[in-house]
């Protein structure tokens, strides 16, 4: 048995991967912990862990987390790295649910989330855990950085195009839609039940922390120019669930497409590519690891591809457990294969 | 390994089904049955089953129909009544999810679903399948009706006072609201979202077929007069979930109810009583066949308890499946422990 | 033109007003007061107020409010008692939506309010405003008490039956459901999209503070003994709405009760009485000062009433501009008479 | 008073019509026709028009249409066309809410609406009800084709930009939102509650109806390439609201749009230009005639416009308002200048 500790358990990332990994038969939930929440039952602050009453919050002090195999870190920006270096040295590996190890370039992190980077040394060396991309990386690694859950669903949906090189990358469009858990469980007047329901908006048009992860990674796997995605995030009236629609120039207009990325995720567990023509739903993903995708020529140049995840899975918990499975060597899908809750 | 079958997998109480029988350990999926869909597969009509694929309609023939172990009836009334004498003879197991089999006294029934029976002599055999009650019997049961939503969320609730006559038995008010998976998914005007979100309303305020089958089970359980149940149910704007607020009149004042029914419901998997003053709320058992109760002294006279279950689950395929553990001498808990998805 | 100012117009209450004000053809908005936003402008909190650039929030001074003819309180409990004595020194007339004047026990008041009343002999001076009950009253009132939403919804519904003491008022019972725009537009994780939406419980069951305003009401039109509510508030997975399922118990089994509604509300406006066996639903009052109600007798003994109102119009901003038609004189829909909404 | 009739007022641009001609001060509903509903009261349909029980179905028959002065047809394509010959001759004014008289080309309008044209010579006569676009020639119409509701919300999105030829008009990508109130009040599994909410997908990837009309009125601004629009509409799990995101390219980097779209619509009683960077959002315009728009230069090249309307009324009834009051001679906003209803 694994043991893995969760930092920052009270949000709805955190929830998701007590959610999963209790259920999971390799991992034991060592100890959660919350600063603010310590002493407290989980079950107190999650109605739904009714047989989970024995999971206490505590300090989140190395004296606990050290006497893990494994931490996981669902909090906000900036605390993993501050942990992280004594865990590591310990010899606790760690999974980063947040963006503190996402960015290589230090100066971009710095600058897109407005902090100092308190181990810029141990970026280099984080494997950005994105199993499609990075399998043979994951396993040997100390420190994954789980990728963000809009650059998850864009990512798997360009890949194929931009590894074989068949669109101009330098005019790519991501125009995707998030449910509201993806914006926590702060107290919050812009997440209310009365601002949210029967409403829909773009937000961060001017400017979103996960285009530069995403250009990032997209440009690593671009031989020659480097990728430009416009990337305007919307917000759904729904709680779980991210749809992106991503629009891409055609280089190339003779390619099968559809059969394309069905040769590049062949085998992938997590990766489903639906026919030509057909619609990728939220629900059909929701509460599992999977990416569902189709991609579409609608005219002689452009191209569209429809991939949706959900945002606590596949996006995040999901996700970090099947990096957790890779590092330790288990069945990939081991406690990550439910199917959907429809409706 | 049970080979059950399914006859109406199209409705969201036959996709349960398959959801929850896909992930049991000892049951295998051996025919689905839909006479509008036979030759289709199982994933073209429902997005979340992807891994599915394999399973194709088929007509509802004896034939196919004889070769499982047990049969699932998630049809409309008066369906299952029609197949089950010769799979019976046959020396199938049958659960009915729908109301053939659960009203003893024919005549009501045939008044309440506007029908004649087909086969009264098989209605006396039939055992009504709430485990909390019928333990034994539903062991060796040939026949198990599973109960109805509302009614397994307000008898659960109400059967403590019941049993100990702690009550007025003539006087008992059920307001319950449920979610609106429970209307089926058929093509229905009332049942639009444009009809059903951001509105909420009773209906069948003068009568509903729940109000016999509840007042039934009561009855049995009462020694002294009948029970009498007033039964108000509301279209909740969301999918899953009931919730039933429960009013009774104490006949003795000093009882610890509380108490009472974690004593009554000691051992039960599936039933948790919270404190009193504590709410239970329907997302904490969404997805699971968890029901969730508080029972609560308001005044001197008024008792309120507060009773939730996931209509889908604990109202139909989940305790179907608890009924087939029990048949089948099989870990109660087996298949249907899940944790609710929260959000 | 009656010039009116509105202290707390940052809630869902003082937006309602403002957006009914605005189209008043008699009354001109000559103050906004917040102490948190002073020197804002309206439309910077509230999407929709696009014409409304010119109302800039000043701070809830005497200098500014004495120049109203009209002061509205649209603020927390507590507040409008704190300005209330210098505004009607100064001749302005006011009405308060929370609630600080509507019980005339102050003992109770203050038990239920967790403060001590600033000004207790107003609270003797102060009019319930529910016209249907107090219109003489309200017309010359310099104070006027806005009532709640869920004692509007309920006393309305229970009026024609305790005014003709047709049923025991000592066993009265209101289940009642509130879309969650109720709990007011501060952050506040309890009513974020994602606790909120897919989920129904009820909250309160041991106690809510309007049950005291709610018994208080009905006790003055019961002749003889007390009234005693049991009154169980649940939180609504939507927006708008209040639906009070009401359980009465008859003491005499042959009046026509629709009948008697109909002649009680005869000539009023804002009160609808449907057909018995009719379902009144919330959408159907959404954005009116609709109160629309069916009255039902299900056996010999129980009769259920239905009724629904728009907590935000009725339950508050649209009853405290019929209260103002009245105490100036105007036609009693003026400005209240749009359609609803649907969908 | 405009006598006018409403052919198909069961649908929910029917109802919104009713709605808001009820209100206006000039129009008068003489005749509400429905071939299913006739003999009906409409307020036995639509449970919020209390006020309206007069309003009873009839037959569409031209003896009942001729004695208006003029007729919206609220009806499925196909239908206007067939009537509207008839009632022109009889000296009757229409306007069309479906597609019939939209697209210019008649072979194109066959090819995608899948019939023959009863009245292609009218197409001609028949004038795109954009008051923006066609302000003049509306007022002298005897037919209008009253826009979709997408082309509304992409068209007045685009329009500035493709007028002064700012944009490359072959590389246009419209990525569109709607409320599941486009879809109609058919029973159709597919808008179920329990099939929308909680859920998010693109649909018609492969082609959409709403793409010809957009491009050949774009087409008509543009003085030389054709305009060519990749248009992905996507189902909100909500009722009300269009949100287009739109992509255009830059061939001018120096421009300030902002400025260029409010000298476009100076004086438009019915667009709102937001400063760059601020987020339309759909409920602002809940119950409006309002196009709220955004236009974000978010690279050298890449220009995001964002465009909000209410599908029912700026993309439907309120703008076939609109255009009744340009052809009458009334003030623009009568009758449609309510604020929108938040939360």
């Amino acid at each position: 048995m694994i043991k893995v500790g969760i930092v920052g358990a009270t949000g709805y990332t955190g929830i998701e991967l007590v959610r999963l990994l209790y259920a999971h038969p390799e991992a034991e939930i060592s100890a959660i912990t919350s600063r603010s929440e310590a002493g407290r039952p989980l079950s107190a602050l999650v109605p739904n862990f009714f047989a989970l009453s024995h999971l206490i919050f505590q300090e989140p002090s190395l004296d606990v987390l050290t006497q893990c195999d494994l931490v996981f870190f669902a909090t906000p920006n900036g605390t993993a790295m501050k942990m992280t270096p004594e865990l590591l040295n310990a010899g606790v590996r760690v999974i980063d649910l947040a963006a503190d190890f996402r960015i290589k370039d230090i100066a971009t992190w710095e600058k897109w989330y407005a902090q100092t980077h308190a181990c810029p040394n141990l970026v280099a060396e984080a494997v950005y855990g994105l199993p499609e991309l990075n399998r043979e990386a994951i396993k040997q690694a100390r420190l994954v950085a789980n990728p963000g859950c809009y650059p998850t669903s864009v990512i798997l949906g360009l890949l194929p195009l931009l590894e074989k090189q068949l669109v101009d990358p330098t005019c790519l469009i991501a125009d995707t839609k998030s449910g509201v858990s993806g914006a926590g469980r702060a107290a919050n007047v812009a997440t209310l039940h009365a601002e949210v329901s029967e409403n829909f908006k773009a937000y961060g048009v001017s400017g979103h922390r996960h285009q530069p992860e995403i250009s990032a990674i997209l440009n690593s796997v671009c031989s020659a120019e480097p990728a430009q995605v416009t990337f305007v995030p919307h917000l759904l009236p729904m709680n779980r669930g991210i749809h992106a629609t991503l629009y891409a120039f055609a280089t190339n207009q003779t390619e099968d497409l559809t059969e394309l990325y069905r040769e590049r995720y062949n085998g992938e567990l997590f990766v489903t590519i639906l026919d030509s023509g057909m619609h990728p739903e939220t629900r059909a993903v929701r509460g599992t690891n999977q990416c569902v995708i189709s991609v579409n020529r609608v005219s002689k140049q452009q191209i569209v591809v429809l991939s949706v995840i959900d945002n606590l899975v596949k996006g995040a918990a999901g996700q970090a457990i099947h990096n957790m499975n890779l590092m330790y060597d288990l069945p990939e899908g081991m406690g990550i294969e439910a199917t959907g809750l429809l409706p």
